[in-house]
């Protein structure tokens, strides 16, 4: 297997990079700023990506906030929804089409060096807001992709059944650089605490039974 | 249908965008540069769209060069080939995976404006060097938009079995105006002639046994 690893400096994307790097005969990784409200993530990515001694490139496209509208995660004159994860109100966060145009990008990529696999680390804990990130796009992806150019390009999506709490337990044994990652919506100096992403990092920790090495404001 | 015209201002999209203007109930087209050689095609869109009175965006992505190396459509510094569209050499104009990151940005697109469909006008003369322009990765795209978001999106691609002859017939048929359309890929004052896919065009008129509006260099 010769990966593209997907890769947001988050959590999730951090665990996989970790495993591809031990399992793989190559891997590197891709991270896409598509207009998010902070550069925080990509901060993030370069620290993880250096930590793990990977590839990593990042590919600037913030005029994709032109044409993806309707996100609070793209658009700065929206409100970033507070609570948990799985609620109504985090629907607002969902970037229509991200990971197809995430994958297509990242398969382009994957194909013009000559790699195999593109892997992306879509978990179950996902699916409730996030509809590209169930296991049946995932397989419709995989075979789009192995039709999108002569040679073969497969979809790997190994968390695709995985909570986010398993992730962290995975990334415990395999010792993926969880300190390093970022998740909180709200791009401050640390951790909000209180948007989706951060409610759901503290519970799958807590989950996992597994001390959290993340600073949070409350 | 509310559909979202993946548009290019040549001739196969010019005849699509015809098409849907007379049988959709809504009509847009979404024009994408992704680091073409020359902005000629562009400019084109914008005539055609103005002649058939409909709404237009054009997204400009310049930076995908930088991630989509290896084709000669996009890397300035690589030869044009010439000669027939089914050579061998057409081969280095092929962008790795171009068709799925256009309809992955259409989908994004097409979904932030509440369209149910995304139209493409890929045909059976690309398919011999084109991998995405297949039916069956079309198949295999409609069943992945149709997974992408809560609410169901389509692709419509109803010439992925008819040819460039069949277009040029159509396009006639329907008042298209192919006069206004580009297809070469040179990108000189008026059409080269000699480049695969103004052989193509040349061709294609001749079949249908339609009078050729393009003016040729030779």
């Amino acid at each position: 297997m010769r990966a593209l690893v997907l890769f947001s400096g988050g959590l999730d994307s951090t665990v996989l990079a970790t495993q591809m790097k031990q399992e793989a005969t190559e891997t590197r990784l891709l991270s896409i700023d598509y207009g998010q409200r902070h550069a925080k993530e990509l901060d993030h990515s370069q620290k993880v990506a250096n930590h793990l001694g990977l590839a990593h490139e990042i590919l600037k496209l913030p005029q994709l906030g032109q044409i993806l509208g309707g996100s609070s995660l793209t658009d700065q004159s929206m409100t970033l929804p507070e609570g948990h994860y799985a609620e109504e109100s985090m629907k607002s966060t969902v970037v229509p089409n991200r990971n197809m145009i995430l994958l297509a990008l990242a398969g382009g990529h994957a194909l013009s060096l000559g790699l195999d696999t593109i892997a992306y680390a879509a978990h179950a804990g996902d699916h409730t807001i996030y509809p590209d990130c169930r296991p049946e796009f995932a397989d419709a992806m995989d075979k789009a992709l192995g039709l999108a150019d002569w040679k073969d390009l497969n979809l790997h999506r190994p968390y695709v059944e995985m909570t986010k709490s398993d992730l962290v337990s995975l990334g415990d044994q395999l010792n993926a650089p969880l300190h390093l990652t970022w998740s909180c919506y709200a791009g401050g100096e640390i951790h909000c605490g209180k948007c989706g992403t951060c409610v759901e990092r503290k519970e799958a920790f807590e989950l996992a039974n597994i001390a959290d090495p993340t600073k949070y404001e409350e």
